[in-house]
């Protein structure tokens, strides 16, 4: 039987990099999915296998909590565990820290369903392939971050609006969850980032945006740390239906 | 002395592909630069040491095209070398191939300037650290493809905008240069994609385009399968400043 976790090492290669030096987001997001995806894969409960019994993941929330950003070029690796299985939730945690073990950079924490790829209606995850992914469960394994909540904000009336391109949309056929954290991250200004670091993403998505749909992005700064996001898709007649909600933090750039 | 190319396996992970569970075209342009940036750097001509005596490279020129595109979980290589390097310009190309060897999934060739990073102005390559460059040229290793040209167009007049934001820019502080195709592809419509595959691209850079610049993007198709696109940024006055053009091929979809 493999390991219950699955880490890789990950370069911080120039051209996945801001303008300051550091990784970016989203390509973190993704790449924490991406060491998710091989730690299910391998294990045989991967969206691979899933898809041939007309079965996906679909991520429901998740936070990811940072001490520090990895620099061009630094080495480091993401870890994945998931820590509980439930009939219709999953709980599925990652670590990411330096390759000699000094820097913890940060973690992450998330809550997935299991769904009919055709009805599109919730599955018992337990009930997959004898219950599979109760063997590899790691509860005790630390993750030191507040846990992900459901995400309520205020209401919001500011707003900026996308389409739903080609680039937005991922394997799953509709817009990659990391593709909205990319247009909120696109809000911010210069100036903004010269001055504070990011500190916590908390995201969950409500339904699915679709090729071709135009977003609105509503937003709102409780302060200049802490900054609301409410998407949604755009139906005819002006009909908003909430695709994802998400609240940014950041801290005072922390000097090197 | 270190080899002359350097290669990198590369996974074809689940985030990185599009709908069609193949993998992005800027994710494999970005992944080409970050090899060229990697051999670059480990034979001391790279953009790190380049900076601390305030130079960098600048990209010019780049075509890929491709026999076939990696698809979901494949591994395959990326391999670059420098073919030839002049006072003002310097050529480098990739292999892009199945880790078996099987498989060639395409190529890359590129034309690249140094430039000061103060003044802004061409510098000489070959006086750079005594010519280090020219010690690892690979004249004759084979690139059987069509030449870069100066991607030429006819005059355009349909277009669509975007505004550069934080996601946009790289390390060198202006927008990336997969960042333009993205916004390019991004110009096409579901059913494209559906009833086409992507040959070639070929971009020549002319500008650098900032953080908040509104870019127009002119196109112009000669048939279903090339497009013409011409980049251009716009300032105060309606006045155009072009950044770059573009050229992509498709071709009918390769029944697998």
């Amino acid at each position: 039987m493999l390991e219950k976790t699955t880490r890789r090492k990950i370069k911080t290669d120039t051209f996945h990099c801001d303008f300051q030096h550091r990784l970016n987001i989203s390509h973190l997001g993704n790449s924490m999915l991406n060491v998710a995806d091989t730690h299910s894969t391998e294990r045989q409960f991967g969206m691979t296998y899933l898809n041939t019994i007309n079965k996906t993941w679909v991520l429901s929330r998740l936070a990811i909590e940072l001490e520090d950003m990895p620099t061009e070029h630094a080495e480091f690796y993401i870890e994945t565990w998931v820590e509980n299985a439930m009939r219709y939730f999953t709980r599925r945690n990652w670590a990411i820290y330096s390759t000699d073990g000094a820097t913890t950079y940060g973690y992450g924490k998330s809550i997935w369903a299991m769904i009919d790829t055709v009805e599109r209606t919730p599955q018992d995850i337990l009930a997959v392939d004898g219950g599979r992914i109760s063997q590899y469960l790691c509860k005790d394994k630390e993750c030191p971050i507040k846990d992900v909540s459901r995400v309520t904000m205020p209401n919001l009336t500011k707003y900026s609006e996308f389409r739903i391109t080609y680039n937005d949309i991922d394997v799953n056929g509709h817009c990659n969850s990391m593709k909205y954290l990319d247009h909120v991250m696109d809000t911010f200004p210069r100036q903004h980032y010269e001055k504070y670091q990011l500190k916590r993403v908390e995201m969950a998505y409500v339904a699915e945006g679709h090729w071709g749909e135009l977003v609105r992005v509503y937003t709102g700064a409780e302060s200049d740390y802490e900054h609301n996001f409410r998407l949604v898709t755009l139906q005819d007649g002006g009909i908003e239906t909430e695709v994802c909600r998400m609240k940014v933090k950041f801290i005072d750039k922390v000097q090197q």
